[in-house]
């Protein structure tokens, strides 16, 4: 590496020759590929965009003029082109730097990210900031094809459009985002550039001129204008004309003279919105990440050697690529909650016609895929609209199926009205499975799935649950389908824990079990943190306490009988969940407790420690253990936490609860 | 009227005279008009598809066919054509006929709605539920123009292009949702219809090809080639069929005879999906309606007489027609709380010129549009597009201004993540305005405020404030705009107290206020709902008991010390809040009080009743008072609740409370 090294900034880069462009090009590449293979990340989507990164950091004054980088995930040769090639070897590391841009990190990290679709309407607001503050910066936003698809990238336009917005949207077209893009958006897309429409209708026109025997002066006129029709209607890009909004492309976005020249025109002619069409190659310059755009962008890939980016396992997506220590420990481990499902999901599949799948662009990440090759008419994949997926879930639903909707508990988010308004109103037996509920890990703040538990538990109709291990989740998935109601199961990125597979009967709605009997504390987990919650047992046993521990199973309904006896007479309760602290799992269980303390002098004297993911503040990037460990939410530092409330609470184990005293009255 | 009594169902109206149409129509007319005038409703919407109404239910066999009505305001003449004459007169009332389709009232309402832009998916859920059932049920969708502008829309027409699924989307464009529509799409829409692009791109081609002297062969052979390509390419609806979908229109909306040959022809060639463009006249037969259509959208409208429809105030929008006695009501209370919002708002816009106001097709309702008025700049109405809203807001803080969203709360759940992810993630200094905060009456389970509050309690930088009257609204807007973090402020659809205005002075953040001193009962509430816990305080009083009462102005952070310490050797707390009790502001207050409970035995025996909305089930129609009254809400209520569980407790007022006994450790 000669060059990179040699840049503190985007003035450096300005200064450098063009001639050597193509050099940095290589060197910046060859940084990503090596730091993700030890770190993992997202290898094919930074690939694909260095020399769009290049010639937006020359052309632009960033950070006065603004870049932002939509989803996030694309931002790896903007950070080593803005000062960051020392930190870059921590990328995704506890106290490293982040996927994501960061703006803690970085004056000319625009906005912190992670979700797709976000970046028109960021881009927007600065731009309009702009004009109300009369300032002259200039906007870009560089947005995946798949990204462009969301709704809200939708609603960013029709605006940016209809308002006329001075700012640029660079449409990085990688024919890809996690899957291949799916959308009649898309298909436009290649339609645009395979068609040759355009130049197809130019030349007909100019042909048959030139056979026309004579043209008198009308005609000759007529012409014009009818050519001037022509070429306006069938110019590529007329979709977004329709809008407002000017095309240009596709142009070459490894050309780094084209995209230079290209862009240099779109910034000066920025009298109102200009959207630049640029072709990239995801993976673009590491051979095995160009020919598997899938596995590149994915993760839960078996090792991969730098050299030739083998790997023997099956694909994933939906994640960052992940790193070689990373992949090792994942063929170490037992499958995950995904892949049983998956497979329970085929059965049930078999045994119910009624039963079909939906994703929202990661039919791989969510294990959906089988589904869709072994029943092609019953999984839909509808691209990164989370709104949609479960509204149509709803529809699916209403019209007699029993729809299975898989997303990830961060990208519900997109769609909490739709589970509010579509499925709990209408009542509809839709399935939620919401994968990655809990801590994620290296994708950090904007993808842990902590924010979801504690919206669901005030809706009505709907049905929440979690499994403690992978034969749970046969059954609660089991379960979901015998219901005539919303039915919401959360489970977690992590492995199983290799328990032998049985029968999966269904679980009665509403029923959790008692997993160890015991009289002075009460564990009662929610989810497969119920494990560490076992663990936690024995290392309070080893204090000298008995601890009952109980799984809920189901967060709504509570199995108020269980926990409640189980609450009776003891010294402390511990509720434990892996998702945000206010109002969650653990709150249900004081609210149930609290309303039965006046009635019931057994519950008047039980604290509850309700132990989960403080939401003071967003949880950051790290692996999930260290995260786990950081946070406290490890068995030994859930034991601290027990532990210190019953210091607090001055309890010694082994001495009676103190007798309830009737209160006066 | 002589031939709506006679129809029981869509079979009576295929059996009619087509010649007798006409007059049915006017029969509809009437009905809605003179119903809505007693009862409020959505006058507009309604009268503006009744031909489209009546021809879809001739031509298809509900319920075995499927008629979605996207958003649900529209489907006033759908109800009078499937067999509810009889009751719809009850129409919006406690107990009577929702103002939505609602599957529990007849078989021909596909689906519980009312939020925009849902119809498409669940259409192509029916849709797609037949073609795996492998049945031939045919499937309309109609969806207005500004609907088709939500990203959720957008997300379905893209999968529905994609897909080719089969079913008849009807684009109701009267160009006016409840606001005139905004966004590009929209201007798109009335190209087509202004323009005139394809009628004239055609005539021009024919009168030039006459004028052309002499046509060879060759030429004439090119000639049709490159018509058939203008035609093509002019073609209105193009960006339709460039997303897979056939475009038919525009089609009169009020021609009977025109619809009802387009929809036949739709409905035949129904191989792949297809849009029929229709024109309608909002407020088709009412010609106040039809004159101003804002107001006869909208709520909030001073007294209207059916014959001329005069109004005397100004207009609202964003919710539906009021009663002539709502009106008569409404103009002996006093301004609302976005009335005094909407004042204090330009004041404060005088003296910043950073802030900036963003609504979502609400200018009127949400009470901007002076603002807008007043700094045209400065004031961005996006369409129904609430995930833009915020995260447009989020960028227009990034880029220093300081932005108010105002949204009402039931339409903020579609942008959940954009608050999460954008704002809060972001630690932007959002100012979210969160509307109609609370039971909002008579448009029912679709619209109630009661989802939100819980969902933001777990989000970290949000800042969570009520007022609990007008004076303290202003107070705390002027908070908001002292903070640089995410601050929302929900307030009530309700009138305020005619509290006399005051010096606005900012409120530091997390602090509450006690409102009345008291030693054995403290009521702590959050929002306006703390007006009715002085009541109920006045009512506990005369039963003997000493009450506290606090409004605790912020829901996070909540103002431990205040609260703590009016809680401490209390007999009972009681939290009030109008919004669903799982999670919410009680849960709240219960965490805080749990979490001191052990360190604090003054404490100890203090147990909490959460008063608020119940959330076994969702709140139907009816007007906000009689809910209140039937879900225990109002002061008569609260007082209810309290007294039994003071009784259930054995509690009796004056006695001292029992001392705190020391815990054995």
């Amino acid at each position: 590496m000669a060059i990179l090294p040699t840049l503190s900034g985007p003035a450096d880069l300005k200064a450098l020759d063009a001639a050597r462009l193509p050099e940095l090009c290589a060197e910046i590449r060859d940084t990503i590929i090596h730091t993700v293979a030890d770190t993992g990340g997202h290898l094919g989507s930074s690939l694909g965009v260095v020399e769009l990164a290049v010639v937006l950091h020359r052309l632009l004054d960033s950070p006065t003029d603004h870049i932002v980088w939509d989803t996030g995930h694309q931002a790896y040769a903007h950070k080593l082109l803005t000062g960051r090639l020392d930190i870059f070897t921590t990328l995704r590391q506890l106290g490293g730097m982040g996927g994501f841009p960061r703006r803690g990190e970085s004056p000319h990290d625009v906005f912190d990210g992670g979700h797709a679709g976000t970046g028109i309407s960021i881009g927007e607001g600065l731009a309009l900031a702009r004009d109300v503050a009369g300032t002259t910066s200039r906007v870009a936003v560089v947005v995946g094809d798949a990204a462009l698809m969301t709704g809200l990238s939708f609603e960013a336009l029709n605006d940016v459009g209809e308002r006329g917005t001075r700012l640029v949207i660079v449409l990085n077209d990688n024919e890809m985002s996690i899957s291949p893009t799916v959308g009649a958006m898309s298909r436009y897309l290649s339609r645009i550039k395979l068609s040759r429409t355009w130049r197809d209708s130019r030349r007909a026109y100019d042909d048959a001129v030139k056979r026309i025997p004579l043209v008198g002066e009308t005609a000759h006129e007529w012409s014009l204008r009818l050519r001037a029709a022509v070429v306006d209607f069938a110019q590529p890009g007329r979709l977004f004309e329709d809008l407002g909004i000017t095309y240009i492309g596709p142009v070459d976005g490894h050309d780094l003279v084209g995209l230079e020249a290209t862009f240099e025109r779109a910034f000066q002619a920025m009298e109102r919105p200009v959207l630049v069409h640029v072709r990239t190659r995801k993976g673009r310059g590491y051979r095995p990440a160009e020919a598997d755009k899938v596995s590149f962008h994915g993760a839960a890939l078996p090792p991969m050697r730098v050299v030739d980016g083998t790997a023997d396992g099956t694909a994933g997506d939906g994640e960052a690529t992940p790193s070689d220590a990373q992949r090792a420990a994942e063929r170490r481990k037992p499958r995950t909650y995904t892949a049983i499902l998956s497979d329970e999901l085929l059965r049930i599949g078999h045994e119910d016609p009624r039963v079909v799948t939906i994703t929202a662009g990661m039919p791989t990440g969510t294990g959906l895929a089988r589904f869709g090759a072994t029943f092609p008419g019953r999984m839909y994949d509808v691209g990164i609209a989370e709104q949609h997926a479960v509204t149509l879930a709803t529809g699916l639903a209403l019209g007699g199926m029993r729809p299975f909707v898989a997303l990830y508990s961060t990208f519900l988010q997109r769609a909490f009205d739709q589970v509010v308004h579509d499925v709990c109103q209408n009542d509809a037996p839709v399935v939620l499975g919401i994968d990655r509920a809990g801590l994620v890990g290296e994708d950090g703040t904007s993808h842990q799935g902590m924010f979801t538990l504690a919206t669901q538990r005030q809706l009505p109709n709907l049905v929440i649950a979690s499994p403690r291990d992978e034969q749970q989740l046969r059954r609660l998935l089991r379960t979901a389908f015998t219901q005539d109601r919303p039915f919401a199961l959360h489970y977690p990125r992590d492995p199983g824990f290799d328990v032998p597979e049985e029968q999966p009967d269904p679980i009665p709605v509403g029923t959790g079990e008692r997993l160890r009997a015991g009289s002075e504390v009460l564990v009662v987990g929610f989810g497969p943190i119920v494990a560490r919650g076992l663990e936690v047992a024995d290392r309070l046993a080893e204090d000298g306490w008995s601890v009952e521990v109980i799984d809920a199973r189901f967060a709504k309904p509570l199995d108020r009988e269980l926990i409640l006896a189980g609450a009776r007479g003891k010294r402390l309760v511990v509720t434990l969940e892996e998702s945000a602290i206010p109002g969650g799992f653990g709150s249900a269980v004081l609210e149930l407790l609290e309303e039965h303390r006046l009635a019931d002098p057994a519950l008047r004297d039980v604290p509850v420690q309700r132990v989960g993911i403080p939401a003071e503040r967003f949880v950051d990037h790290g692996s999930v253990s260290d995260l786990r460990r950081t946070i406290g939410l490890d068995a030994a530092g859930i034991h601290q936490q027990v532990a210190s409330t019953l210091e607090l609470a001055g309890l010694r184990p082994g001495t009676p609860a103190s007798p309830t005293v009737a209160r006066s009255a």
